[in-house]
């Protein structure tokens, strides 16, 4: 340890935004023309080691500068901080953050607030890891577990799941953890894919896609519903024909529904067996979420892309609202909070198949999966991460699918870092992408161009 | 009709901050230094009538400036449209602003971005009341049915309420409402105070504004608890000895505990008979308020001014998690949310007691209960708007307090507009009082001063 102690110096602030709406990529029943982009941070130190945090929150254009504004009235809790210290227990600055009691008030622990939270604590995991030389499954799953339990706070959800259940849960992780990190470096963690089926897309394409996807070894693929029940009819029916009675087919609806529409419009859907129906009406609602689940069984019920933290989780699984719980790595307080949230799965038996896409939520969510595989539930049975054939190239480590699965990651950090290049060209509005686009001018007013 | 319709033209922003955490004014258990502070916005237009809209969203100091930001960004949908249009119908521009495909990711509907689109619908109803030369209460309670239905967006709720049981609730709010309106001219609405209970006053205090509150013929009071058991059981055993047993004593825990905390502290505190437990713990947990709710009985369980929307709040009536439904005019969507929320409440035979106090919460939030007075719930037993005593000077419309109740409102709008040398004092970091305070850096660093 040096006299002085190493500190962070800067919280570097970015807004990124990549044009995705032109191509119709990305394109849903709630969200017709996404521009996929990352409110990003950029830990600085000055420390030997030059090592840098990165991390980020996905919107999908607008109000992007309203992230980035949030992450910047955090900036306190983090420079002049001992890197020492905050590599050594993420937890405490996590609890600084939801604790400040003025910005608690814009909240507390949910939306912009709480996504901005997320974005600054993955980026100190960020930095942790690249600091121990693994890459973040890695450190998590060879942590202590009491020292796992001691990163999660457990306000709110005691009730459910007491520290000392969490011990239990990541002792038992411990046994056979080797061999299942061996079996996780050689063969990855199973992938679906929803790239074939976005609502702007036409049949000739989703069949095109759909036959990619199994001729890729995937095994399950997913299809964007909602808009209009005779075309999602359809579309089932080609999807269907194309992957055969053994590939899964997950159906989602983007919180189009209330409750009676959601249950009759799954109903219809029905006849080509979909696995699951994922965000049925609003992920605020535990108690919509219990009834659809009853009325739409066999299809299982799937939500949490937009579930705002660990205490409307708790509620999902008390309710018994949910078969398959999936997180994401970008919307809740950051990976502390992501723990809590796969053990209370883990508590209640639930399978977490996490959300990804957008920007670099691939990149980030294969950690928490790959941890909890390697010492938290220990099997992959009935869990596969989302995967979105979307703008991984901007990253610097991103994410390699091999035959339907996601290669476990070996660079040290949490696979966060953008290509310099990508940030800058892509900053909005001053960067080089943007200043030459035509339209530039009429976004800035916050219009879709 | 003039023949070139009347615009909006502009949407102005002030970032406005009080120093109150200097006079621990507004102290309790989650929150010990508030500085409380509105995030304000102006809808200016070309009419010739030159008036304006004013709305607010309230916060408690750092993070002022994101609020800002985010009303900021939603612009776009204001300016431009027409007067007359926007006035007729305030609902499509609600539904055009939580139906934002792109800042819908932000929340949905809750935390920052919900909060300011409660502000900008906030002061499209000023501007609507104001050309109608009504009072809000009074445009509300005297609309036509119908066409207040139509101002309230049923998506996520309508398993709960239709559009037909709405209309059937507030037809049968009509019998009786002209005598109702004349005996709330007369009488105004009862309100109750919490200027006795913060936490951070000494018993000599809590005893002096406690016996002061109940001869000024407040028949309730509030104590803030949480902090510490020992001494909350003092504080409650003081106050319930100064006000005697003939007045109502409720309590606030401001989301201070887990569900088995909130249950011990509630009982340990029963002696002294609490009227309510207000905010036991997560605004988020539907489940939890029941569970407390059915452990503490008889005392009451009441919350919403951290209720993020309607569908929690319809949670929370579905689940039979509260006694009191708190309301808050900042908080949720505005007025149309609210008109949601009162409905749904008398729906599920609900009372309805208003949060108020911080920065102009009381001027807003009068207007919603007499309206549900005189056009809905058709009664104030039970009722009570919360009332502090702070900072009511700075509005040109400022609410009138007589013998424990509030005075009707008779001036047109909203009661929102501040003062203008108040706006110009305060505005934060440029403001007159803030350039001259030795403070202000460290609290735009985000530092407490």
């Amino acid at each position: 340890m040096s006299p002085t102690p190493e500190r962070i110096t800067a919280v570097d602030t970015h807004d990124i935004r990549f044009p995705t709406s032109r191509e119709l990529d990305g394109s849903d029943a709630m969200n017709p023309d996404p521009d996929y982009s990352a409110a990003y941070v950029v830990l600085r130190t000055d420390a030997a080691d030059g090592l840098e945090g990165h991390g980020f929150t996905f919107t999908i254009g607008r109000g992007n500068d309203v992230q980035v504004a949030a992450i910047h009235a955090l900036r306190h809790h983090v420079t002049g901080r001992t890197v020492e210290e905050v590599c050594a227990d993420p937890g405490s600055l996590f609890r600084d953050l939801i604790g400040d009691s003025q910005l608690r008030w814009l909240g507390p622990e949910k939306g912009v607030m709480h996504m901005a939270i997320g974005a600054v604590v993955n980026a100190v995991w960020d930095m942790a890891a690249k600091r121990a030389g693994k890459p973040l499954w890695r450190l998590l799953a060879e942590a202590d577990p009491a020292w796992l339990v001691g990163q999660i706070d457990f306000r709110y959800i005691d009730d459910a799941l007491t520290p000392e259940e969490a011990l239990h849960i990541l002792r038992r992780g411990r046994q056979g953890a080797p061999e299942r990190t061996a079996r996780l470096l050689e063969r990855g963690y199973p992938a679906y894919t929803t790239s074939a089926g976005w609502l702007g897309y036409d049949d000739e394409k989703l069949t095109r896609l759909a036959a990619q996807a199994v001729a890729e070894g995937f095994t399950q693929i997913k299809l964007k519903v909602g808009a209009d029940l005779e075309d999602d009819i359809r579309r089932c029916r080609v999807a269907r024909a194309v992957i055969g009675p053994g590939i899964r087919m997950a159906v989602d609806a983007n919180q189009r529904w209330g409750v009676a529409e959601a249950i009759r419009w799954t109903r219809a859907l029905a006849p080509f067996d979909p696995y699951w129906i994922e965000e049925p009406t609003s992920p605020d609602d535990v108690l919509a979420h219990a009834a659809i689940r009853e009325a739409v069984a066999p299809v299982k019920v799937a939500t949490g892309e937009h579930v705002q933290n660990r205490i409307v989780f708790k509620q999902m699984l008390q309710a018994g609202a949910l078969d398959v719980l999936q997180i994401d790595a970008a919307r809740v307080g950051g990976v502390n909070e992501n723990l809590a949230i796969l053990l209370l799965a883990a508590k209640f038996g639930v399978p977490v198949c996490p959300h990804a896409g957008g920007v670099g939520l691939c990149e980030l969510v294969q950690h928490l999966s790959m941890f909890d595989y390697v010492a938290v539930s220990g099997t992959t049975e009935d869990r596969v991460i989302e995967y979105v054939d979307h703008l991984h190239d901007h990253f610097l480590d991103p994410v390699v699918i091999r035959d339907g699965h996601y290669t476990a990651p070996t660079t040290p950090g949490f696979s966060a870092a953008m290509r310099p290049e990508s940030i800058d060209r892509y900053t909005f509005p001053g960067g080089g992408f943007w200043a030459a686009d035509p339209d530039r001018q009429q976004l800035q007013k916050g219009q879709a161009a």
